[in-house]
């Protein structure tokens, strides 16, 4: 998507043709930086600290890992060593390992001399892949935007509520949960989106308010504990998010506090919907309490980055001195809470038939 | 409770036997501050600024405010004066409104000579009620804990999960929501709250983990998001929260997100309790929709208070340039969610019935 009228995406090869290139997202909102990786601790670096996120763009990033680690040294012994370093980056994230058996699977039975052009080759497709995607995801879900904005009228802005980060910044391009939101804004739709703060590591304050906003769609953030209240007040429409996991049977597993809002809006009779690219689908897990959920670093509890008055980023402390936390990274939102699925190839049930019908290859 | 060992109230008369000290809250957890109020403007600013917050407490502030205006002008037109400009602080705040007709009700028939001391001997009582309101509020949710205690065997701590502060730097003493949390652990029945950081202003993380850390209880801050997590791997049992305002039929105000945690305890069948001293019951209104939410500034939202490596407190800025924010401070809980509600008097239904059987004289 653009930036400031640019348009960009978040991981591109360097000029000299076999660096590669990323946003160091850490950085956002208050410095847009970029980062040049040349070997596959770089890549890995980039996954485990989170200079990249998301699960298609940590999946793109390991492709292009297993690509730099290729470009260093081809042999077996190095390719292994590449697979295992990227894949102990987040134990969380399905797509993570997608990517890297991909480049296994092709890597693997080459000789040495070919492996490291085919993987170059592979993980830009893998790219343009998630790219196509995410355009779909996009389109699918604009038609549920404009069925809302039918019904609601010419004049009335649909309000839709996101959590976390779903985002192109989270993809490689359109991103999942708000590809239809860019779709919809693009073709002229009014949108106006409710962006949840998304404690503690406040992806939807830094990442998705600066994302929206640098592409012109209107947003307010709001603390995450609020959007309960707007669904009982009417002024949520739908709910779109994103997902880490997908089970067979619909199960979402995504950022901490997506539960809630899924309570929340089934108890207010509000659409909620989950935008997911196939490849984030588990489907050897049926039962989403099976996914074993990853706890971070208490430090994200107690500590927040933002930007003082003069400028400066800085780490503060918010709780008091010797007080400890918790933090558990995902919740589980089992599949009776999701109103459907938003998919590259359609809108579906949360559920094993819905999943079923349109990856009949899968079961 | 105590600090460091020693005894405190939130709010008591200064030496000199006129000005009246109160602790500065919007210091905390960094630094423990006490100031001194001495006429109608401090209190009022204590109130509006939040020096001072929970709704006993603010009743009581607006008490000694009364007093402190009167000890320096018992003229009826001071007395309208003072009663409009509390009044006008905080507008949500049922125990505000209590406390003022208490004091306009009292002196209004007086003549001026005789204002000042009852004014003061009035708001001295109206603390020392509170204290024995949320004594008693205690002992009825410490017999809950130690039904839970029992059935969870000797050697488990009660996990109890708490939104915002309704502790005793809520109230003149033990608080409302912490009441029972003190005399259980007190009681020596091993406790650990869960405390729910509770953006935008961070109530839990700040005050609810400073005072029951100074008391001595075992806690653990959480992101608001969670709470809903922590109760389906079954680590909650139960909440215990307060309220700023409850109808008659048994629907709670409280602060924003507390809606959330109630669906997330529904779901999970875990018990939610909500405390209260029976003055914040608003027994005009039986349905919660009919409460008027109080929006507060964005900045609360777009920025936060913490201490930085270097132990300055500082104000970040957690938002992309240009971001707007919402900030609807109180949601409402609906009754069908609540458990039951901890009073003075007892525990009953969030219902017209349960309040009913409790406070017969209101009906």
């Amino acid at each position: 998507m653009k930036v400031d009228g640019v348009p960009y995406r978040t991981i591109w090869l360097a000029d000299d043709g076999w660096a590669v290139e990323i946003i160091d997202q850490t950085r956002l909102p208050f410095a847009f930086v970029t980062v040049r990786m040349e070997n596959v601790d770089d890549a890995a670096t980039a996954i485990r600290d989170m200079l990249v996120r998301g699960a298609p763009l940590i999946g793109a990033t390991a492709a292009y890992g297993m690509a730099l680690a290729m470009q260093a040294d081809a042999s077996d012994a190095n390719l292994k060593a590449a697979y295992d370093k990227l894949l102990a980056t987040r134990p969380t994230a399905v797509n993570l390992r997608w990517a890297l058996d991909e480049m296994k699977t092709l890597l693997d039975p080459m000789s040495a001399n070919e492996r490291a052009v085919a993987a170059y080759r592979r993980a830009a497709e893998i790219c343009d892949e998630d790219v196509e995607i995410c355009s779909s995801i996009g389109d699918h879900g604009l038609a549920l935007i404009r069925d809302m904005h039918e019904k609601k009228g010419a004049d009335e802005a649909v309000n839709i509520l996101t959590h976390c980060n779903a985002g192109w910044l989270a993809t490689v391009d359109w991103g999942t949960a708000l590809a239809p939101i860019y779709k919809a804004y693009d073709a002229g739709i009014p949108v106006h989106v409710w962006v949840d703060e998304t404690r503690p590591r406040n992806q939807g304050a830094s990442l998705t308010a600066w994302e929206l906003g640098r592409h012109g769609v209107p947003l307010t953030v709001i603390a995450d504990n609020a959007g309960g209240h707007l669904m009982q007040e009417g002024r949520v429409d739908m709910c779109i998010t994103g997902t880490d996991r997908t089970t067979a049977a619909g199960d979402v597993c995504n950022k901490i506090g997506t539960y809630l809002k899924a309570l929340a809006a089934h108890d207010n009779k509000v659409p909620f919907y989950v935008a997911l690219p196939s490849p984030t689908v588990d489907w050897t897990i049926e039962d989403g309490r099976d996914i074993p959920i990853e706890e971070r670093s208490a430090d994200e509890v107690t500590k927040i980055q933002g930007r003082t008055a003069s400028g400066d980023v800085v780490t503060v402390e918010i709780v008091p001195d010797g007080a400890q936390g918790g933090n558990p990274a995902f919740d589980v939102t089992p599949a009776r809470l999701v109103t459907g699925l938003i998919t590259e190839r359609g809108v579906c049930d949360a559920s094993k038939d819905g999943l079923k019908g349109l990856f009949p290859e899968k079961s």
